[in-house]
């Protein structure tokens, strides 16, 4: 439930003095101003009065001054994928909509980085640099902003190999709650100097400032990437094929697990007809040599655990049509149950502890009588319940937020986070706590010494 | 120079109480205070009022809050072993000797990670680990104990494959300035969990609280791993190999220069016959076959470029004789002109820009007519000036302080950093002001919320 927070009496004034700045660049639609206070989670949400559309850094340091001045809180928003509620106006403000700066503005290919605005997307940069021979490898699935891949600290399928935002982000440009305009970093690959900044504002959800700039690192496209579809006689066999995966180092640059229920809703949804068993997606990247190698090893492990044997592809539409098929999981999901909403879990444990983390959850799933496909990010420890829940069917509600509540206690328990990339959102305010204990004091000093009149996305992360 | 601190007046009290916690574990000897209020630059050291050996998280919680009581400063001290003055006690205080505290507390081979206390060493770490096949890759020369390492965000020779102390922290256990205990993250691979609490302590040097624990990944020793060395005609030659290779995208996990100057200094120290030119270090790590693919593509594009055929081992004694000589290279450099004092500069720039820095930077030694030997991890863009000064020589001082800056603007006009891996210390907070401008301030509001009457380690990354 929204946290109630003050709302603002009367923003009149300061959308005057906004309208001044941006002209039809503000909006106050009453459709646009919904649309922009939910996300794609079974959250409530919460509209703001208006929504703005910024095009420069200075513009969104003078929205930030003109909304400070008048103590009006301010979300910034990407593309509206998030999950836990992050958009939410809980306090009311305005919404700063950043996808009008769009702009790609250098492309480092010597370096290996890029500078972009935060209204790119993913997919938009790696359109841009697919002629370089330069990719960015991070991917949650939806076609994301990157300013809110940062903002989120996302990471998705290639983060066993490439790291997450957190590796991914070399430094920023921020706009702080009373206008002020930081850089975070310079471009260089490592650096010692001072607190890192950087590292701070990536997974702060907006709460501490407003991205307007970020340089990214990318990678060189592998000489060789191919991608299979291994199919388990039975769930726990694809586990610790995946623990062992990663136990023997092999730099597998994406595995991935869907249970049977996800294959059958995947079949339906994206026109596939996988074996309905548990099943790994996997892709390798490297030299001829190093993927052919990394296959070899991979597919070892899985015969000794009951995987029949791999179907391969390095052709590049059927490589696609998979992955696409992954990434249309939740959706497929959600189809499987026409006017359902999507509850999507996400915790993270250590691999030592996944087969008994999943296993346990699939058996709860059952006990719990809950439609809860299971996928994921296996190979970093994480992974997702796709539940789709009937929001009317307030029973079935009160036992799908009982088993969320169970998993993220047992992940807890066995030295997991309650959201491996998620975030906190609002959504998943009371399990920061339960999870960080008195460093969340901490987050909050940081909040309060950085956005003293709680202006920057109140309500999220922390509340103060 | 010293920044002028306010001392603290009459600190017996407070020596009192701690001699009830500690017994013989506090001394105010004038020799040890000495001892431990320098460090190994030629920045002029402070010595702390008194130095104590904690050996528990709560024994720190406990010195902390009575030396907060009496505002009394901390200064957290592992092996001595910083660069820019860090361990000075500017303000006087109690010197918190973390050695005593230097249990491996845990080994997950399964997760590939270890939970230590900070007075572990590294090569302690490296030793205890050997019969687990993993090993803990970050190098920075010294035996530098984890959490010194830790605080100062260390690199170091491995850091080009395997990251620096930024991506090896998986999680900590800190000290607050008012003796609160935190623990800022979990053993999960990756969290979407709050602020990065745990990237905020690391590199925070000491100034937001005491680190009393430490899980750091660790990696599977490779399959193969083999050394070379390889003299070139140029020192152009030697730096554009380095370029290629890392734009080629090929995962070398050492790759060090050593210009002939420094070369010379070697052979002189470590009893070597290496030809007296500008030399690649190199190591290689992986199957047999990715060593050798690795291996040849790099040869191939150092013979393009004037390099003399690889000097090849994959011999254990022969490896180690060889970074155990990179290793010394600073010491070999003051051995080379004894009485003088070492001076070690410490940019990082973008790959792209490290001929033309270091080019630039060679020709400008050579006209301040200094001892200044090039030697660094030239894989990230991190290089060093092993410079040796004559202490009592103001002239030769002055020039040296006046390259040392010249190098820094350079590096900063080149998108670099004035400080890859030595830190801030003392020594650079001007430079910190010119590579950062208003995100000092932003530090500075950091430093201020959570350690609010400036008792760690005063004086040192940012001045509040």
């Amino acid at each position: 439930m929204a946290t109630p927070l003050t709302q603002v009496v009367d923003i009149d004034p300061t959308l005057t003095q906004l309208r001044e700045l941006l002209g039809e660049r503000l909006t106050t639609s009453k459709a646009i101003c919904e649309r922009h206070g939910r996300d794609e989670s079974y959250h409530p949400g919460a509209p703001p009065q208006a929504v703005v559309y910024p095009r420069s850094t200075e513009e969104v340091s003078t929205i930030a001054s003109i909304c400070a001045a008048a103590r009006v809180p301010m979300i910034a928003y990407g593309t509206g994928t998030s999950l836990e509620g992050h958009v939410a106006a809980l306090a009311g403000g305005v919404c700063v909509d950043m996808m009008q700066m769009n702009e790609i503005v250098k492309v480092n290919a010597e370096d290996l980085d890029v500078v972009v605005q935060p209204g790119v997307t993913r997919k938009q940069l790696n359109t841009h640099l697919r002629d370089t021979g330069l990719f960015f490898p991070i991917d949650p699935g939806a076609d994301a902003s990157l300013g809110g891949m940062t903002a989120t600290r996302a990471s998705g399928t290639n983060a066993v190999r490439y790291g997450t935002m957190r590796e991914a982000v070399l430094a920023l440009t921020v706009v702080l709650a009373d206008g002020r305009v930081i850089r975070t970093g310079r471009r260089a690959r490592k650096s010692a100097a001072g607190y890192d900044l950087t590292r701070l504002f990536v997974g702060s959800e907006g709460t501490l400032g407003i991205i307007t700039e970020i340089t990214l690192r990318v990678h060189g496209i592998p000489e060789a990437i191919s991608s299979a579809v291994c199919a388990f006689d039975t769930l726990e066999g694809a586990v610790n094929t995946v623990i062992m995966t990663i136990q023997s180092g092999v730099p597998v640059a994406r595995i991935e697990l869907l249970d049977e229920v996800q294959i059958d809703a995947v079949n339906h949804y994206s026109g596939l007809s996988l074996t309905v068993a548990p099943t790994l997606f996997l892709e390798f990247h490297g030299s001829e040599a190093s993927v052919a190698e990394q296959a070899q090893t991979v597919g070892a492990l899985a015969a000794d655990e009951g995987g029949r044997e791999f179907a391969w592809t390095s052709n590049v539409e059927e490589r696609t049509t998979l992955w696409q098929a992954r990434h249309d999981a939740a959706y497929a999901a959600k189809a499987a149950r026409p006017g359902g909403q999507l509850w999507a879990t996400d915790v993270c444990v250590p691999i030592s502890r996944l087969a008994e983390c999943i296993l346990e959850t699939r058996r709860d799933v059952d006990e719990s009588r809950l439609f809860a496909p299971i996928v994921g990010h296996v190979g970093d420890g994480n992974f997702h319940l796709a539940l789709v829940v009937d929001p009317d069917d307030a029973e079935e509600v009160a036992r799908t937020k009982a088993l969320n509540e169970r998993l993220i206690m047992r992940a807890l328990a066995m030295e997991g986070t309650c959201t491996g990339e998620h975030g906190i959102g609002y959504g998943k305010l009371e399990f920061l706590h339960a999870e960080h204990g008195e460093a969340v004091a901490v987050m909050r000093t940081v909040k309060q010494a950085l956005d003293p009149h709680n202006l920057m996305n109140p309500g999220k992360v922390v509340n103060v």
